[in-house]
């Protein structure tokens, strides 16, 4: 039996998230779907992690077994060619036995992202939220960074997160800007990366939420540390809008087995782990 | 009578083109709707050009006379929040009697766009070319630079180009490469930019899809001579796809009104013209 691991974009714009649901188009779905299509075997695909509706992924990571001879270099280009033109296979790679898409991730990088012009962007009206008054930006990179650590998110994740435990570890986060072309203050492009060991559910949104709510005026940056210490989602600000959300990269120890150069796409590729 | 002029953004992809044409969804059908909304008259909008089904535009220019009298500065997000999300109004004002969105025009820029990656970007597939073998991006260089000038620009327009005369100016033309992380040579995502003073029906398309074959090898640089010497459709390359074609930026003569500070969008913000 053979363990595939394979690296993939998606724009979850039309889909009802990473996960199957019955009667529901969803990632998952498609990519067993263009599986079975290819080698006629129903496999249950594995992946870093469910993304929501509306959530897309740059890099996220998925690993099923399979008892096809199909050789590797061929399962991108058959993967590709059976999948939506909103899915596509960056990479495939014959993984350890002991690798698994969920348990060996080490860090999780997402990204969301926030254009605080006038008008949308109708290039980019699926993958940003659009806030139309400015933003104070450097206030919310001062209230990024108390998020920094090992903490109790509590305050910033779903009531419904059904975890033993919300402590988790944040290892960096950083704002950046992308200024508008005449400079004005508070406009421009935002994006919010943050890499943990895990994340809870509807944490890095509420993370959004929170800093906005911060550019607002209605927070300041050290109000994070009481509400994280709230440990009560009441505290933080609203859950931001799925679509401004990218599961960014997933990485693993070597051993695991990422040891290939990883193709880099669109946007922000420096930023690509 | 007012005489409004208005910039515009659109992503074309949903749409069966700019012009409007009974029982399609068109670009000009929902404004003339979204005006209708609003001031409960039939205007007729008038465009700086059509853009085919498919084709996108970043600063298309418009106007339209209109008994209205709602304030200029409420017009945008009057008309934002009766568009759809995929069409958006980045400013408006009040043009001279004589302002003409077609006929006043000076200059236009389009950009066709081609990824030469293995696999598509998910996020940008519908607003360029996914052409996954590497291409002579030097030779596509000096290919584009024979464009530049006054020309016949009969072999690389339609047939169906129903034009007087089919002589036209390419005032500049340049190629902008983004290289991918590895530097691969051949590799990234190339941006072929062509400001004119009027284009023949595909004929950006037309170029688009010679310099392609300039960067397979089936064209040298200077077969462009021969091929625009010939006046023969037959002679260019294929049709490259609409939708790695947006319609860039519109310029106008100070007096007839564009003398606003352009807002910026997206991508390649320090070339909007």
């Amino acid at each position: 039996m053979r363990n595939i691991g394979m690296l993939l974009s998606y724009d979850g714009t039309a889909y009802s998230g990473y996960q199957t649901q019955p009667g529901r188009d969803t990632i998952q779905g498609r990519i067993e779907e263009a599986i079975h299509m290819l080698t006629k075997e129903h496999a249950a695909v594995t992946a870093s992690g469910r993304t929501d509706a509306g959530v897309h992924a740059l890099g996220q990571v998925v690993n099923f077994a399979t008892e096809s001879s199909i050789p590797i270099e061929r399962w991108c280009p058959a993967m590709n060619s059976r999948l939506p033109d909103d899915i596509v296979i960056r990479d495939a790679w014959e993984a350890p036995e002991s690798f698994h898409a969920r348990f060996s991730a080490k860090r999780k990088t997402y990204r969301y992202s926030i254009l605080a012009e006038r008008t949308r962007d109708v290039f980019r009206r699926n993958v940003e939220f659009h806030h139309p008054a400015p933003l104070d930006i450097e206030a919310m990179r001062q209230a990024l960074q108390h998020f920094v650590g090992e903490h109790d998110f509590t305050s910033v994740a779903s009531p419904k997160s059904p975890k033993l435990t919300n402590v988790r570890t944040i290892y960096e986060a950083r704002l950046e800007h992308e200024p508008n072309a005449n400079h004005e203050p508070g406009r421009g492009r935002i994006h919010v990366f943050v890499t943990g060991n895990g994340f809870l559910y509807n944490m890095v949104r509420i993370i959004a939420g929170t800093l906005i709510w911060v550019g607002e005026g209605k927070f300041s940056p050290d109000d994070i540390v009481p509400i994280l210490a709230a440990k009560n989602r009441e505290s933080a600000g609203p859950t931001a809008v799925p679509h401004g959300l990218t599961l960014w990269s997933v990485e693993y120890d070597g051993e695991d087995r990422m040891d290939q150069a990883v193709p880099v796409l669109a946007e922000g590729k420096k930023d690509l782990a």
